[in-house]
């Protein structure tokens, strides 16, 4: 019989929910007769109106069946309700099983859960006193009135057409990339350019070039979509395009040319240059992950590969999570004129483009100075926490141990001295109340050489010291230096 | 030469950036001498350091080289720079293909631009008047302060947490779907659900079960994914089932069981249990696409499919785009518990989650109450706005022309009566300064019967009435009725 139910819907939905409920669950078998209305609202202490709009509103359902003059009954048809049984595994496709078989759960805090005190320095945080809250308030405010008809309908699927105008604008003067406002397509966050590059461009056994160390979530993508990866090991200046044998064709090459992710470098001119003779000669496109091309803090940044190629070979990708933050989850992408109309196509049929209101406030924010006095703050903040971490790798982390002293970036990647275990640093770190990152997952060579990464974008001055000094005392045993 | 440029960022970089581009150019070859910097500062009217400034700056990014005491030459390397060439044509992937193939070009305004006056029956526009921005404004505010670590952060694959669990209670209390928050994952858009589905399922060859007329962005992507489409033209109660042949099996069924779209109707118990059955015998799952469940004026909501599925075979689709704003980009998907790690395994590798400040919005909009009074304002003001356009419809468009007395959704599909031309309705209307939408866009069946589509809930009652009489007076000799 129906319960007593919480005061705040009406009360013969409630009624009608556990009726429902128990007719579904066959405590009401098929044909059994239900109580009069009159009769069960007594029970119920209800009116019997009540009782009568529920009976309505099951009959309407097709649950209930009133025989005039008999009464109201539960459908016969329910006597063919399948009955329970095990719960389906449904068969994945091709690519359902390549994406179980090459991803990982997302990530879970391993260990102990963080207490106040640990010191953390994941990658890609960025530090949220620096952020202007009150300008992208006030920006946001401008377009939630109720005058405004931009919220009401669904957005170009390219994205907002100011927003790929001023950030055309901005890649031209600051990096070098040479582009017109439509070949810019605003996507949710660089990881779906890939997303849609790739799909565009790979047919399972396709060849793609990568860098190792580098950026596994996109190779986990290409992965998923049946590409073969062919790691080259990077050094110092980023990729060693003349390793790459003579006659070696591929679909793909992703490439990190501004600041090498995640060992650091800046890729030099000739090895560009090399690049793109490469990709013509193997008919080769190549992807440039510009992933944080703006933050570099000493001298100004070098230019986007994408500046330097004069035949469509080059797509840039770029992203605001590392300059404006990471919940914004909005990218871009710069593609070369050919593959505008499919790229437009497949975000279409996908996702029908990014929210309308958080592109506004961006375009305005980079049109009216905002992102470049930002940028300007974050160089500044970030420059000076990169130089605190570097002084205390320099005192604390003697011979044996090394990172790039590439002035960028939000990490550095710190090469254990050959033969240290990085999983034993790691868990000793956490021990002592710091968390640091494990290299392997960023390389794809077996054995990789050990490495922790060091975010430093969500940490303080004074939490960098911290934290260093509690990664020596906890590692100071030999197992560093 | 460099040219005097636009004071807003300092000389050197624009010297630097102007010496840059003529050296890619080709207008300084390779081992061309520049001018000694003193000499260069003289006729640009600038400080020496400034021009050797971006001398250095060209120098280490290696466009220059200097001989010590010979002057600044340009890169012998830039010889090797691959002559401007024809833009590539990049081939594209199977699905590639199949995007270029399944898809249209993204909507554009057809015949002249909108004027003042155009009184336009767009479909999937909420009512910019009805939505509560204040409220909205006000819980957005509330996250974005720099006390808030939140922002700082990428978020949780599967949506923020807490509005999981607001979706999973509403859903349980006002559509009847039996889910755990963990079941509930927020997607970029319902479109965004069917893409990862479609992945995850879908193999090129496999059968997917549709309504026509229907929901064809969906089918669309179905297609793109290489799946054959088997449509179901429906009557006034929804999908056939009893027409699917005995044994007869597929991958998939998309319905639209609450109210069929864009016909209207809702599917009775009777046909929802039988597609159960038939789901079981042919080892199908289904997608429900509650796409407005909410939006019904006359009687409560029917419950969802969902609730009545005791395998785990059936799939719902929710969207706030409606009941929100379209703007907003966000909804969410129940998923069977089978397919829940697969699913978040993909969207992790394919977009890393949603925006994390929207979605606590919304949380919070949900469990505060003003989801439900808002949508209690959306069914009144919608609820008026379609009984003013069936009585404009019964008034002014005589016997031939039919609609679905269905009291919901967001707007009506009127058949014209067979025979009449329905591009050249729209044509007319057009003329008129009344834009209305085609049937056919929605049909999968040929000759498909002639109808168009007449969304309400971007306009005004007023609006509706005059855009009735432009419609009776454009079409009134004949074409319809």
């Amino acid at each position: 019989m129906p319960q007593p139910a919480p005061p705040e819907s009406p009360r013969y939905q409630q009624i009608y929910r556990q009726l429902r409920e128990q007719i579904l669950a066959g405590h009401y078998p098929a044909g059994t007769r239900l109580p009069p209305t009159r009769k069960l609202a007594q029970q119920l202490g209800v009116a019997r109106i009540t009782v009568s709009q529920a009976y309505a509103q099951l009959q309407l359902e097709g649950y209930l069946v009133t025989r005039p003059g008999a009464g109201t009954y539960v459908s016969p048809l329910l006597a063919a309700t399948p009955a329970p049984d095990q719960p389906v595994q449904p068969a994945l496709s091709g690519w359902g099983q390549r994406v179980v078989a090459h991803t990982h759960e997302p990530e879970r805090p391993a260990g102990p859960p963080p207490s106040a005190g640990l010191i953390d320095f994941g990658f890609g945080r960025s530090f949220p006193h620096i952020f202007p809250y009150d300008v992208w308030r006030h920006l946001l405010a401008r377009y939630l009135s109720t005058d405004d008809v931009m919220l009401s309908r669904y957005g170009s699927v390219a994205g907002f057409m100011p927003l790929r105008a001023a950030v055309a604008e901005y890649l031209a003067r600051l990096r070098g990339v040479h582009c017109t406002a439509e070949q810019v397509i605003i996507v949710n966050g660089a990881q779906q350019a890939l997303d849609i590059l790739a799909r565009l461009l790979l047919d399972p056994g396709d060849r793609v070039l990568v860098e190792t160390p580098g950026y596994t979530d996109a190779y986990a993508l290409f992965a998923v979509h049946g590409a073969l990866l062919q790691p080259y090991p990077v050094d110092e200046h980023g990729f060693p395009v003349e390793t790459i044998p003579a006659g070696a064709t591929a679909r793909l090459l992703f490439v990190t040319p501004a600041n090498q992710f995640p060992r650091g470098g800046t890729l030099p001119l000739a090895r560009r240059l090399a690049l793109l003779r490469w990709a013509e000669a193997a008919n080769a496109l190549i992807i440039e992950d510009d992933y944080d091309g703006e933050l570099r803090y000493e001298g100004r940044p070098v230019g986007a590969l994408q500046g330097l190629d004069k035949t469509g070979r080059v797509i840039y990708l770029g992203t605001f999570s590392k300059v404006l933050f990471p919940a914004l989850r909005l990218g871009y992408v710069v593609l070369p004129p050919a593959l505008v109309a499919p790229f437009i196509r497949a975000k279409q049929v996908i996702d029908r483009g990014a929210p309308t209101l958080t592109q506004a406030a961006v375009a305005d924010f980079i049109t009216e100075g905002h992102f470049e006095r930002h940028l300007r703050h974050l160089r500044h903040a970030y420059g000076q926490r990169r130089q605190q971490l570097v002084c205390a790798l320099q005192e604390r982390l003697p011979a044996g141990a090394r990172f790039s002293p590439e002035p960028a970036g939000l990490h550095i990647m710190l090469y254990l001295p050959p033969g240290r275990d990085e999983a034993e640093v790691i868990r000793r770190a956490a021990e002592a109340g710091v968390r640091v990152y494990p290299g392997a997952a960023y390389h794809l060579e077996q054995p990789a050489p050990p490495a922790i990464l060091l975010g430093f974008s969500g940490l303080s001055e004074t939490e960098i010291e911290e934290g260093l000094r509690r990664l020596a005392v906890a590692v100071g045993d030999g197992v560093i230096g």
